[in-house]
């Protein structure tokens, strides 16, 4: 089935919504743990965490501005200079999902929604005591993507917090016994299994 | 475990890649198809396809500059303006991880690696015949993350090419039945099966 892009433009919007969400294939289930100017904690799931690089590390998310409607995450970043990015666990997924619903900023999703705060050192933001992949990142700055409007919003890996046992001596980590999730689209949560490593391709002689 | 920031910089630099590669969860298994000004395709495997918008349709990709090594794609696309993006099949995973070495630049990846190419219209980009999901994407512009001297590339929507039993009446996209795959670090291939799918999520009153 071929769909154009005239076809694209003139779908319901809903349906335009699902097909362009999921498209490109799964994405990482992420929860975003931060806390207000307030003192209130705040936890949100996000499917646009993406890897920009190693040396510095660096984590980019790609965002709406808070103009628009209230975006408690991204104005408690900028705010508070600090947040955690912690894998949805695979028994969580449902308890993931409502996190995106309209919460008031007096609320915190960690309560509203059944996840556990949990803290290290003098670290501001709280981390998410049920997931086995917590990193906790700095604010550095902010990219604007003028032709919709969206950002990219760039941190610094500050630390990671991690089961040894999904970790390898060579730095692998195993997302399937991390039992981390994908994301398709909007609402849809998948398991992940290893089907195989390859090593560093080389030009066959 | 906690890695700090410290931990991470004193790390022997396969290992910091293997983290930080992986630390963000899955990311999308994706084959970029191109053609170059001397009429030779070009395939290669990436990671960082993120989704930006759906209204106007638009897709990003992390790269790095043409200037330190050649990167065929990144060249192909900025003088051509036109690229495919085509799901990773779950049987042809160490097909596609092979199309990341570095073949010279007469050489097609769809033949080296054993990929079909197919064409649609007068779209000049090749697609992936063994995919079961694919896009056909225009060029629209490269925005510079100056702090690590990568580039998001985006390009718009012009075409999907997509099997009908896929793909929900309400445009939903069955990733497990498209036999998708997710990608950890740089090597790991993952097999997605569907956990489940709930409404948008409202307050509980």
């Amino acid at each position: 089935m071929l769909i154009t892009k005239e076809d694209i433009k003139s779908l319901d919007r809903i349906k335009r919504l699902n097909i362009i969400n999921s498209i490109t294939g799964i994405k990482p289930g992420n929860l975003i743990g931060t806390v207000s100017s307030n003192k209130v904690s705040n936890l949100a799931i996000f499917s646009s965490i993406i890897h920009l690089g190693s040396n510095p590390p660096l984590i980019g998310m790609i965002t709406r501005p808070t103009d628009e409607v209230p975006r408690h995450t991204y104005t408690n970043i900028l705010e508070q200079g600090f947040y955690t990015i912690n894998h949805v666990p695979l028994e969580m997924t449902k308890s993931a999902h409502q996190t995106s619903a309209k919460y008031k900023e007096d609320i915190s999703e960690f309560e509203a929604c059944g996840f556990t705060e949990e803290y290290h050192g003098d670290f501001i933001a709280p981390y998410v005591k049920e997931s086995k992949i917590k990193i906790g990142m700095k604010y550095v700055q902010s990219i604007p993507i003028e032709i919709n409007g969206t950002i990219l919003v760039i941190g610094e890996i500050q630390n990671i917090v991690i089961s040894e046992n999904i970790i390898s001596e060579e730095g692998y980590i195993d997302l399937e016994h991390a039992k981390s999730v994908g994301i398709s689209g909007l609402n849809s949560y998948y398991k992940l299994s290893l089907l195989d490593s390859y090593d560093y391709a080389r030009v066959k002689p």
